[in-house]
């Protein structure tokens, strides 16, 4: 999982074997990217040969951190590309794709309390897709409780609303606001899952601190 | 994923098949429990014949939920159980043993990222176990960042320390004082696996809430 890409360096036009010196992605898999549509083929200069640029360095980095980190399909990982390469997306349009591939997928089968869910969204003020599949996450996270026979409704969640609100602002603050379209979905999908691994394991850090504060006696 | 215990009743003491139906687990999975020392044995009233308590339908709820919400093995289960029943355990440590379960595994191999997260959990005061696992998935999201040339150091996670921070005293504070070790246990399990999923997609909502606000024009 971890990535070593520091060594990217900016050059002009580059032969297939520095580009996968620089990128340190085999020559095999470059060409097997190219096939599948995730990296423009190089310019023809001869009969065997072809030249690339920094434009190849640079998506075979995004290639690599939806590989790597996002633990994208192939398929995934091309529809992220074309929305990339798409002039006539707009930025929040492809980093919408970005995320969506890093999210969960529609369960198909909708829980009644995804009404719950959608309304608590409203009341939040957050402008979301009607169509985004963490609803559903949400809507189940609730029927889970319901089954193990907690009376709670949505509003269970508003402190964990909370926590995240003020935190995705500043994460979404923090991105270049002259980032490239490929800088800002590496910039998506290294946040979501790095970021969001993150999150995840100083939660259970702050537990295990606040259940010690509350548990154990005071230092004396 | 979906538990039906809403019907658990308060019951003296009951034959294995009503303890089955009350619970909604099948016999053979309860006898195979038992086997398992996951649940102790009835008290005999025949040759063929035993008879269950409150006990058997409260720890067959426990262990339903570290199955089904924590997704926890057998052997992690027992471990879970033992440490419910043993009255030389103080309630922090038990809560300590089921935050463990639904807790990563030390990966062995330590990075060198551990010594900055450390100074971080110090910086921050939270009093957490040195050996704590969370602390390598911190670790590792670090060197993560740095080997896709980001230049930052575990003070990248703060604002995502402070988010968590507010959010796990309440949750904490909300379990009920004099709640026994089964529910205290119960309530770590479906904490940190239901809540914790919710907190992940509501995160996820908020940066698409965060990014259009970014990149859409205001509404006229």
């Amino acid at each position: 999982m971890l990535l070593s890409l520091r060594s990217v360096k900016e050059r002009t036009t580059i032969r297939i074997s520095e580009l996968a010196r620089t990128t340190e992605v085999p020559v095999a898999t470059i060409k097997y990217y190219i096939r599948e549509g995730l990296l423009p083929p190089g310019v023809a200069t001869g009969p065997n040969q072809a030249s690339y640029s920094d434009l190849h360095v640079h998506r075979l980095r995004l290639v690599r951190v939806l590989r790597e980190i996002g633990d994208l399909s192939i398929d995934a990982i091309r529809g992220v590309v074309r929305a990339v390469e798409d002039p006539s997306l707009t930025r929040h349009e492809v980093l919408g794709v970005a995320h969506r591939a890093v999210s969960p997928v529609d369960p198909g089968e909708h829980l009644p309390e995804l009404a719950e869910v959608d309304e608590l969204l409203r009341q939040l003020g957050w402008e979301v897709s009607p169509t985004a599949p963490d609803r559903h996450e949400l809507a189940q996270a609730l029927a889970s409780l319901r089954a193990l026979g907690r009376q709670v409704d949505a509003t269970t969640f508003l402190p964990h609303a909370h926590a995240v609100d003020e935190l995705a602002a500043h994460e979404i603050a923090t991105t270049p606001a002259d980032a490239s379209a490929t800088e800002a979905v590496e910039r998506v999908i290294v946040g979501t899952v790095v970021y969001g691994k993150a999150l995840t394991a100083l939660r259970r850090l702050a537990h295990e601190h606040h259940s010690a504060r509350r548990h154990l006696p005071e230092p004396s």
